[in-house]
């Protein structure tokens, strides 16, 4: 098999391999992180109404004009300081290519998101990590210098659990190059870093809709940063990133915050209860700021219940981290759904 | 406004203009080739199909395993030989950057799609061009050595002329790196260079579904290579770079192969028609074997026939290339725009 002229930096890597996609209905599926409710009604509404016109057809608007504007809104920002993405993978995409030459460096902490490790291979870049403290805590110094990106996940994955904005500002002023806080699951947190971007000259904030607005399968994401860091980026997206049903549906989702409300009210009860029953079940859970929950044994290895489970249709997250060790990553299902991993779990353990 | 840390090769780069995108129902839009008609019913259905669900939720199919299938099947090709991607330009952007090393070279005919040129940039490559003869054929000799991928438009765009296969094929021995064959346009030519991919190793073809199939606004497109150059490139994809929506739209437009030959036989009889009125006005006009024609004048500069056609909300692509000049890029709309099209003509020139 031919592959002729790939670069030695991608035939050399393995590739992220993304949580598994089942589309069993019997199959709980608690890997990756999906909101077990349906997005907002307004968002099929929108989707619909896309196809009565003749927007299929036409190029989409390529900044997403529509999209910046509500968005600029509903958080109080400036819309020209919005980058929109197809998912927030493009939106890191683009600000890798933007800010890492070939040689250059990427950092993060660890154990982090494991997609940072594949962007800096992609671009030819060395990855340096930093570990965590114990309790999920960033080191008093940043020992690396000269990063041309510093992500951040915040709330953290896999841990579920958030760095205070004090912190991160000093974090910021540590790294020095653009510091990029990944907020996949801020809108589960009690605080976001929204407000950073306008005062920390390097912090830049990304977001998604698959998780919290329920939207995995739109794919839609956005950065915020100084606008003109953002005209920059737009250079490097391509053009027509987002298409017209996509661009349609995070515009009605990120306007209907108040359903969204609700699906966290939910979602952070449930959470509530699986922490408490994976405690009772000897599991070591770190409390979570996030739709998904983080535990260890420190008595047996994991990896035989993460199988076990999954021979009884219940899909959970085995990860296994370098010089950390490994753990089950839970997405807060519905109520259903975690009253029967607990039961299952319960015969297993 | 700070930009810090950007990378110089981009903070120098002007950005690709795309055209110009109008959501004015008096504005003929002839500028940027989408197809005049909507797309098969099927795609609604489709679309609509995925609503009923609880697909929006959850993540896509990674490698949009049912398109593949149903393309595999449709083009008689191997489904492991397809890669997805979110437009056209996602699956160019993937391959530069599977191929082309920062401080590269990529290669081009001019002249041709402007977007190579900002692929070369972003990635931090220098871009080379040879002109295509007068009468747009390929040099005999082919100049360029050491390209990490050239890109051949074709058909091509300004012109809508179409290189053969034989003369193709030739190419790619002159070539030696990959060769993109960029058939954004080829369901309006009378051959494609699909049967090469399998004969002749460094053939790799993209198409897009913004043209033929009316899905501009969907962003879909795809590549066809061989399966040990798909594997790599899958790799420097984003996971989940194509939507459930667009999947399903994709799906179903490219199964109603019926549906589309009908528009196609509108399309070239209306482009017949705007080629012959266009030469009564005293135009040159290229032959067209795509959506669109290439028509220039010896007797007078086109742009303010462009400025003035604009005036009368009629939008049409005025080009001006160095060391080529100028010329007027016309979409062939429905018939009755061409026909508004011919008669504001005759009253500018």
């Amino acid at each position: 098999m031919p592959a002729t002229g790939i670069r030695p930096t991608i035939r050399d890597m393995a590739g992220y391999v993304p949580g598994e996609q089942i589309n069993d209905p019997d199959v709980a599926k608690l890997n990756t992180n999906e909101n077990p409710y349906p997005p907002s009604p307004k968002v099929f509404e929108a989707v619909r109404a896309v196809l009565t016109g003749d927007k299929l057809r036409k190029y989409p608007q390529p900044l997403g004009d529509s999209f910046r504007k509500v968005a600029g809104r509903v958080f109080g920002i400036d819309p020209d300081s919005i980058l929109i993405g197809n998912g927030s993978d493009d939106i890191l995409t683009i600000l890798t290519r933007a800010f890492v030459p070939e040689g250059g460096k990427i950092a993060s902490l660890t154990p982090s998101y494991i997609l940072y490790k594949s962007l800096a291979e992609i671009q030819g870049a060395t990855f340096e990590t930093v570990p965590f403290s114990a309790d999920w805590k960033l080191p008093t110094e940043w020992p690396l210098t000269g990063s041309h990106i510093t992500f951040l996940a915040n709330p953290n994955s896999p841990s579920g659990t958030a760095i205070r904005l004090n912190e991160i500002e000093r974090f910021a002023s540590q790294t020095g190059g653009p510091l990029v806080v990944d907020e996949a699951y801020a809108d589960f947190a009690e605080w976001n870093s929204l407000k950073l971007v306008s005062r920390v000259k390097n912090v830049i904030v990304t977001r998604t809709l698959s998780k919290y607005y329920a939207l995995a399968g739109v794919r839609f994401g956005f950065a915020i940063a100084d606008p003109g860091t953002v005209r920059e980026l737009i250079k490097v997206k391509d053009s027509y990133n987002c298409d017209v049903l996509s661009l349609a549906a995070a515009t009605a989702a990120i306007d209907d915050q108040g359903y969204y409300a609700d699906l966290r009210s939910k979602i952070t009860a449930t959470r509530g209860r699986l922490t408490v029953a994976l405690a009772e079940l000897g599991f070591h859970v770190t409390p979570s700021q996030s739709n998904f929950v983080w535990c260890r044994r420190p008595d047996r290895p994991v990896k035989p219940i993460f199988e076990e489970l999954k021979n009884r249709k219940i899909l959970i997250r085995y990860m296994n981290y370098a010089n950390y060790g490994e753990g089950l990553r839970i997405s807060v299902g519905t109520p259903a759904e975690v009253e029967r991993l607990i039961r299952e779990l319960k015969t297993i353990v």
